[in-house]
């Protein structure tokens, strides 16, 4: 079971739940709408592809807020809540992306969202919708006030960085020679790919919207930093419950060494291994299949690939850790140590 | 060989030329890159899909600029050509999006961006890019400016209405039963996928920026209204082009029939063919390869389209010239007038 974010109550969690139906409807009732059949699609595709995840950034939002303002009204938790779904509509966006490009069969527990029926490639464009979606909301909830700008810059900033490292990820994964698979190019991806819209944007939406718009380019120099090194080690976390977690809770298996990812676990045993486990490893990672992924496991565990990711788990905390304890006290550590305890504490 | 719009000199089109590669000097600039691999892809990726075209939409910008400033100076048009290659940017974001949609083949003449060597499904992520990058470029020349704000509405209203049109035709264009074709479906695919960017959008840009942001949403609806029914004759004209135009020209033959699109040939053909005429109809649409493609030529010709074709062409452009006949005087005709004769003067 994921462990819950304390800060954000039971009532706040059911209260943020609520809003998306809110903003479907908004979305329906869009000037250039008002037909059933876009109308139903719309729904049926939000419906699919948007609330059915953990909320880790949405509700991350809320958290990051709250830590930021302090005691909070019902009022001003209601413009977060909305921009919680606005992390979490991005998020769909790339998800729907990234499972057409890697060829993907299930995300959260059910098919993905090509692969239900009537959809196929148009995903690619309903993929894109979502993010106009997003900037809709933006424009529509937020255009008369200060946070306006700052927010609509801080959303294009995040989608680029995250384009920008799906893009390169896309490129690795088609690379034939794993050998070419680097630490260097790993870091890469999983900075632009992961930290920007996981952490830094639903951080710097906290911080942009308990300063109403006020924002101080240090303070957030130092919340990218420290975001950016989270994802860092979410994204290894997730490489990591991908071939040794249990496949009953994470409803997967070795998907990663099957789909031919640049992964910590293939760079680290590449680094290791003998000249006769690098053979076999160049012949069976990438191969569809579970007979290919058990041959690459039983390196990955002959090398103790556990106690080195482990340990490197540990380094990353210890340094994010730092991070955090010299923060200046206008950037309060609760959002960042709670957060950093969800990840280490997750099995799926 | 294509119309030029008078209203744009030749220096100025060679002026507009060289900003597309200061731009991309600057989004290789961007902070978060900085290194060999990203920058020499998107290097590659932008030269090939976005300048190559007729930059019907960005001289478009320059042309609607120029009309509603009158005389204009080198300083006046920096902006404006910055701004005309951002919708050549949506314009190849889109386009990536719908040849991987189709499995379109070719596009401007040369091989479509996702079939060439190392591209592949990674094309739906520089689709997504081309946009990122384009809001990078709004944000970077523009974020001080009171022109800012009614800017990116702007390209996020436009992009929302594109998508959307994209969204239903993807999804209409994969009917089996082609007698689901409308007219009312078409007429809204056409609106929303073909007006906003093309015309709207340029018209929009060339307002908002001679009146330095300050924008009458009185005007914006005017504008709105004609851009939209000349995008719904540019994409009925585009269907025209597809059958009846020159191959040598076009660079395509029936490529429509064969993919099974929703055009205004088919659903004409539909509601005036014989029982006989329309079972082949049903056999041979949405068929590869010409020999179908031909069978379904043969009953156009027999139900005389072309002639049919012309009416409704006259009829939309005199319904465009009354509406532009009675534009209040804030709205200058020059640009619509022109516009309106490079798109029924095109051949390709």
């Amino acid at each position: 079971m994921a462990k819950r974010r304390q800060s954000v109550s039971l009532q706040e969690e059911d209260a943020f739940k609520i809003v998306i139906d809110e903003l479907i409807e908004e979305i329906i009732w869009h000037p250039t709408l008002g037909d059933t059949e876009v109308e139903t699609w719309l729904l049926k595709m939000v419906d699919y592809t948007v609330p059915l995840g953990k909320q880790l950034r949405g509700r991350g939002v809320i958290s990051a807020f709250k830590s930021f303002r302090g005691l909070t009204t019902k009022e001003d938790l209601k413009p977060i809540f909305v921009l919680g779904w606005c992390v979490e509509l991005l998020a769909a966006s790339f998800f729907i992306a990234e499972d057409i490009i890697r060829r993907s069969v299930k995300r959260r527990n059910q098919l993905c969202w090509h692969l239900v029926k009537d959809v196929g490639k148009s995903a690619i464009s309903d993929s894109i919708l979502l993010q106009d979606i997003m900037y809709f909301i933006i424009d529509k909830h937020f255009s008369g006030q200060p946070c306006h700008k700052p927010l609509v810059q801080l959303f294009h900033k995040c989608y680029f960085n995250t384009s920008l490292g799906q893009n390169l990820d896309a490129r690795i994964g088609r690379m034939k020679d794993i050998s070419e698979f680097t630490f260097e190019n790993y870091n890469r991806v999983s900075k632009y790919k992961t930290g920007y819209f996981s952490f830094y944007l639903p951080l710097a939406i906290g911080k942009i919207m308990s300063d109403c718009g006020d924002i101080d380019p240090t303070e957030m120099r130092l919340i990218e930093d420290i975001a950016v090194d989270m994802g860092q080690l979410f994204m290894t976390q997730d490489d990591f419950l991908d071939c040794f977690g249990d496949p009953e809770i994470t409803g997967r298996f070795a998907t990663k060494i099957q789909g031919n990812a640049c992964t910590w676990f293939i760079i680290k045993a590449l680094s290791m291994a003998s000249p006769e486990q690098e053979k076999i490893l160049k012949e069976h990672y990438g191969q569809p299949g579970t007979d290919s992924a058990n041959k690459v496991m039983k390196i990955f565990r002959a090398l103790n690939l556990v106690d080195h990711y482990k340990r490197y788990e540990m380094q990353c905390y210890k340094s994010i850790m730092e991070k955090i304890s010299n923060l200046p006290d206008s950037i309060p550590a609760l959002y960042f140590s709670e957060t950093l305890d969800i990840i280490l504490k997750r099995d799926r």
